[in-house]
């Protein structure tokens, strides 16, 4: 029985949102929409422009270095919030740990470096440790990377607001808002598209570099002018004591420095030809620029012996300390804003594409692979961009609470990609492999390390939340890749005989709810196509029927009309039992084929006013259980409101 | 061009909202979920059970009073809120504020007792001033009852949460879900039924009739031996004189004392017969506990000299000032907090029936007549209970803002009403109807005079709205008719010529992503009806058509294959673009029928994997300018995924 199937409104509520989108839809396909939305993300690109939009180094270095020059925002905050807790003495270890983790980067940087050269098609570290790792590794791998640009995205908009709310303390209760609103529109131009986003993102970029290295060299000048100040005057009192412990979790903390650095692997084929040897360039000059900044400002803070206010972040502090609290800290700051929006960016670059490669590979679904109206993937985009809205949410735009989930995924990607490229090279065994391996040895064995030091110290404070999400989603991975490899077994023609038995000519229902035009094109349609045509009236009402078979009759008297009573007012169940019972009594090798008559309306509105029925009868015989394995043809006759 | 209808997850959304809609409704035919169903609100009734379910006298007084009883929970409150700026001297006109509404309750009841003998069928206000005063003034009655049942249930949840909140104060800070909570339960129970209802709801209303009366006539037996207390000793200082501007002012707010004396008139067909007779009596008999309760309260509240706590109803003040803080005091809030919740149920069987009739007159959808498993309108109780949910949060659980729209709306309705029965006994002249048009004439009159007080002196405070919201509504109504007539007129068979013209053997277009095993049973049955059919495939990438060339010729040499290429990836815009000059070459009377192979997965999860492309041709197809006026016919021919 189907009785529940009745006509509640909130059952229907999804035909109506349906009917909705339709309006949507046509209201898209409206010119005057189309111009806006094309001002916005700019006019649709022919498929053959794909390929054109390649960037020079310069572009490239705008591109995909914002996250990694901009990850002294969260590292050198991480390290000081570490080291603080042990007051004066533990803020001396500052530049040590800063040194240890620039060299870190520097091998990082070396292990990557050999992989453009190794991968110029740019899979990045999922297409690395898949190939030379096997499936399961490789899925691994792309469920850190998945995370990790997720993170990128959420950390860098959190950080980004911090530094601007350091500056415009009325900002403080508003960072979550603050962020979101920035994520809009970052969102809106990455549907643009890439190559126009560099021109936009290359302003900021450049003028973050120069500010910052210029603040920095003044920095230096001042300290060596009126020499180091004293810690121990500024900092507050120690809570604990400098320990190993503390020692590693700083280094742990402080290793969200190295993230960005493979950005530039993933996108080796955005850059001009010859593309392995740009963007190896790219990539030395962006890890020496990240070294630089890192290891400078971490080393003035402590010489200059900066310690930052309540809401203010630690390199708000030093840029205060050094330009006072004029215009020029103002531009430092908006410029650090500015630059951590665009580090957002490199998630929108590279998960995309990604994504594009796991569904390719059948482990996302296929709507990942389809090129939007610009060229980008615009599902990705959208896609991530709504991920990250969730963990700004989540975590109250909190980027230090990010930060160990952020560490571990990323630094779980390097370890496998690492480990990944030195069987590569045993595999491959080229001209000077060995010393080749070793370079990518000394990086997964180091990015190894740190992964474990960054697990541990880091675990109750959000690392075990990727021990959670990693094997969730290599198991919707391989969850998906299964049913696509079903539907491919299943829709494959293999196996079918080459001389398919023709059908019989259809038997037809018409299910009707009472005598009106909208029959007329549908029993014409039916007559044009077959001669078994019977006519169903599903009767809730007693005697209703009697009247309905009159009206037939005078217009259609060859249709037989049968009645099917309904006491319990549900059209669905005595349909489908009627059809069952058809079915079998005939048993000719099909099902009948049901024709409804469809009432399009005009407006939207007038959708709610009707109540589906075509719609619903039609979802209730597709998912109807089948005789035989036989499957029921629908036909749909519509019938145009004409206002 | 329709290269925006590409494809994005998030226009596709609503398309996934309709699979996992149809998941719903195959879990909605599962054994165990219609088990848990009924067992919430029943076995489904079949239809010729209607009509039995009849209501003694003391069910009826049960079903219909709560509104009427219970309204001294709020109108008492707006009395001492109004009054009490004015101080000591203020209060003491509370009782003789009290004495003019209980005239004019006498006066209305009697005007209902009327329309109760001339319109047995239950119509209400609406069907009284719409067949005496014509169309229009019958729509703003009902949109004035509409607001009135909202208002009903969302004034008597907020007030009874009050209640229980002055009572137990940890909960006062949870008004808003606390009353929330409450409408969810009632919302079920109506799901269940009328009858069972009144048997549940006899208890609480019996319970506060006994515990209430008892507790006035203690506090009499109190007053007579302890004599009046002092209102100067207790009252808050004055802020202002008494004023007959504040007079006035608290007259209309104790209006709200009336609201739910009309639930009788509207019920007739439910009472046992003889109907008219019995319903009369149980007015009569209302009439006189609402003018005992009411005078009987607000004149202890003087006498005693009782003023509330912070956090407390005057009502609570009163029980405690009577009973003491005790055992006694609970149970009188508790029933309280009983029988406000029952009187929102005076909404959830009067709005129901009022939406049903204006439903069948063609003013509101068509999906309100429709009877749900137990015989009752559940489309109407599902409606009302979501207005009353965003009353109660938009207001934020405030019983006094809410007031001013509740009296307003009320006593629009009842002066309507009230001249349409002088109207009515003017045209019928029956046996002694100058007396009976007198006493309705009386009716009218002060209840437009109380209307015209409640409208000026609370328009800023919320009666403006009832002015916005009533041309609106009464719009829409007239904007449905509109649309239902149109339909009708559309859908007649009048001025058809009796001879139709057969249709031609239809041509079919096939549109095509590929060659696999799903199009075989599209194919066969496209060979089943016609002899004119083409394939259709739309090429994104150049060269992918000719592949899917050869391996179409190896399967189906006969039928020709089109190849439309689309440089913007858009699948829709080229597929119309193809029928439409198809059509136009051909010019044969018809528009080619499309037959969509149709994908079916087996989990709801499946569908988020596939493109819906059948659902989004459809949908493009239905929706697109039609040639000529003509009709395009749809097949779906389904593939079933095995698993």
């Amino acid at each position: 029985m189907h009785m529940l199937l009745s006509s509640f409104f909130f059952a229907e509520f999804p035909l109506y949102a349906c009917a909705v989108t339709i309006q949507i839809r046509k209201f898209r396909e409206n010119a005057m929409f189309t111009k806006i939305w094309h001002l916005l993300i700019g006019s649709p690109l022919p498929t053959q422009d794909a390929g054109h939009k390649r960037l020079s180094n310069w572009q490239a270095l705008a591109a995909f270095s914002p996250d990694a020059l901009s990850s002294i925002a969260y590292a050198n905050q991480e390290i000081f919030l570490s080291l603080v807790v042990a007051g004066s003495a533990g803020l001396s270890y500052s530049t040590g740990i800063g040194a240890s983790i620039t060299l870190l980067l520097a091998i990082v940087a070396l292990s990557y470096y050999q992989t453009i050269h190794a991968y110029p098609s740019g899979g990045g570290s999922y297409v690395v440790a898949r190939e030379n790792l096997g499936k399961l590794p490789g899925l691994v791998t792309g469920a850190a990377l998945t995370m990790g640009y997720l993170l990128t995205a959420a950390v860098s908009l959190t950080a980004g607001v911090d530094a601007i709310a350091s500056a415009f303390p009325v900002l403080w209760g508003h960072r979550v808002a603050v962020a979101l609103a920035i994520l809009v529109i970052i969102t809106i131009a990455n549907l643009r598209g890439l190559q126009e986003m560099s021109v936009t993102v290359g302003v900021p970029v450049y003028l973050f570099l120069g500010t910052y290295l210029l603040m920095l060299a003044y920095g230096l000048v001042r300290l060596m002018m009126e020499g180091a100040g004293s810690l121990a005057a500024v900092a507050p009192l120690p809570q604990t004591e400098v320990t190993l412990s503390l020692l590693m979790r700083t280094f742990a903390a402080g290793c969200t420095a190295l993230t960005g650095i493979e950005a530039i692997s993933n996108g080796v084929p955005t850059f001009r030809k010859p593309e392995m040897k740009n963007a190896g360039h790219t990539l030395a000059w962006m890890a020496v620029l990240m070294g630089l900044l890192f290891i400078g400002s971490i080393g003035l803070t402590q010489f200059l012996a900066v310690v930052p206010g309540e809401q203010e972040t630690i390199l708000s502090a030093l840029a205060r300390r050094i330009l006072g609290s004029g215009f020029a800290y103002y531009v430092i700051q908006i410029n650090t804003l500015l630059i951590l929006s665009v580090a957002a960016n490199t998630s929108f670059s590279g998960f995309p594409q990604l994504a594009t490669i796991l569904a390719r590979d059948g482990y996302l679904p296929r709507q990942l692979t389809s090129l939007g109206d610009r060229l980008v993937y615009s599902n990705g985009i959208l896609l991530l961009a709504a991920g990250t809205a969730v963990m700004i949410v989540l975590f109250q735009g909190d980027s230090h609470a990010l930060i160990p989930l952020f560490a571990v995924g990323v630094f779980m990607a390097f370890t496998l990609s690492q480990t990944g490229m030195v069987l590569h090279w045993r595999r491959e065994k080229g001209k000077g492999w060995q010393g080749k391996a070793l370079i990518n040895l000394a990086g997964a064995a180091t990015t190894f390390v740190a992964l474990i030091i960054i697990g541990v110290s880091k675990f109750l404070e959000g690392a075990w939340i990727v021990l959670v999400w990693v094997p969730l989603l290599v198991g919707m991975f391989q969850r998906i890749r299964a049913h696509y490899d079903e539907v491919a077994a299943e829709l494959s023609m293999r196996g079918l005989p080459p001389s398919l038995r023709p059908m019989p000519a259809p038997r037809i229902v018409i299910p009707i709810s009472g005598v009106h035009r909208a029959l007329v094109g549908a029993v014409n349609y039916a007559r044009s196509i077959s001669q078994d045509i019977t006519a169903l009236y599903i009767e809730f009402e007693p005697g209703r029927g009697e009247e309905v078979r009159k009206k037939w009759a005078q217009w259609w008297p060859d249709i037989p009309l049968a009645i099917m009573p309904s006491p319990y007012r549900s059209l669905v169940g005595p349909l489908l039992d009627y059809l069952d019972k058809e079915d079998e009594a005939r048993n000719d090798g099909q099902l009948a084929t049901v024709i409804l008559p469809e009432f399009i309306p005009t407006q939207w509105w007038q959708s709610l006013l009707h109540n589906q029925t075509a719609l619903l009868l039609k979802f209730a015989i597709l998912y109807h259980r089948r005789l035989h394995n036989l499957e029921r043809v629908i036909i749909e006759v519509p019938f145009h409101l004409r206002r």
